[in-house]
């Protein structure tokens, strides 16, 4: 655990990155294997994962973007996608793999599968969307404590036009919206942040026992 | 990083906990610290933590979480509250922080402080839920994946009726809502679903590398 906790302190939203460094692809694909790792509610997983490396494509993303150094400079930027809305197909789709991984006839799972889709199918669309953009985050926050377990830098990123992503990436007529952008690669010595103390709420602010 | 991966293999969402076996004060304090430490937008933790371990509280909890026996069997239940709602003491209150922690006076801060201001005061009240609980799920993400590193057991849980927690826990005068619950302790060997194979995405379908 010491580790874990020293990965946490050592990793920092990074500013700079050194546009020369890139990750290996067997680092990348570790990340990866982690990342599909992530928990979701249900196991559903709805949403996807963009790995972008195209410089050109960077280049177009970067002014969508607050024009931040890091969509362009990082080793590959990551684009968590949410599934906009989704219907019935999203749990069936699950328990297809749920059958063929554990062996397990369709039929036995069709009253699993009636339940998942009476909680879920029938939210509103904007519940949908909101539930799906929130599964992201927590692949989000398993992806940046993986990427620090690798020594590999993030910086999560909000700050951007998802409207105009969505367009660039075709993502729209994926039903697929970006909610949440990690770039990795490696600081750059010249990113005077990463000497910053780090700030965090005591645990007495943060923190309540009952 | 192979531990990492195994970890994340070795985690599943445990049904049933052994209610003998609680989580000692020094692994607490562990994975308190590394939550403590999630990333967050702007580093603002707009959330609050609460360890419940309270026996009555859990039992008056567990009929408003489906009955679910991880509320009393587990050995504490985590409660991740984001703010429903925030002002500008969101970001004052951590510009102070940043202050006192870096050595840096306010009023070298005053610019970053009103852009971050603009940004998010701003927001719609709906919006400001929507995102103070987005960031819950960063720390929910990074949670899981600590408490793996230590080898307690975990349950993700999003179905409870929250309008009715906030009230048993208080939250609504303290302006916090209960986003996502956590129950950690030990497996139960009676808990069939361990040894179920881990259902995800095939890295094809999740994953996209332009």
């Amino acid at each position: 655990m010491s580790n874990y906790i020293a990965n946490l302190n050592w990793r920092y939203a990074t500013k700079k990155f050194d546009p020369n460094k890139k990750v290996s692809p067997k680092d990348l694909d570790n990340l990866l294997e982690a990342l599909s790792l992530s928990a979701s509610s249900y196991g559903l997983q709805p949403y996807r994962i963009f790995v972008v490396e195209d410089r050109e494509i960077r280049e177009k993303l970067k002014p969508i973007a607050w024009g931040q150094s890091q969509i362009t400079d990082s080793s590959h930027l990551i684009v968590l996608a949410n599934q906009a809305t989704f219907g019935n197909e999203l749990v069936d789709d699950y328990i297809d793999n749920v059958s063929t991984t554990r062996g397990i006839p369709f039929k036995d799972l069709e009253g699993y599968a009636e339940f998942m889709k009476s909680k879920l199918v029938s939210l509103s669309e904007s519940a949908k969307a909101t539930w799906t953009a929130s599964q992201t985050y927590i692949a989000l926050g398993n992806l940046l404590s993986a990427a620090a377990d690798l020594k590999i830098d993030s910086c999560p990123m909000e700050g951007f036009d998802n409207t105009e992503f969505n367009k660039i990436l075709g993502l729209n007529e994926k039903g697929l919206n970006a909610a949440v952008l990690v770039a990795i690669g490696y600081r750059s010595e010249a990113d005077r942040t990463q000497h910053n103390k780090k700030v965090r709420k005591s645990k007495t602010d943060l923190i309540t026992h009952i």
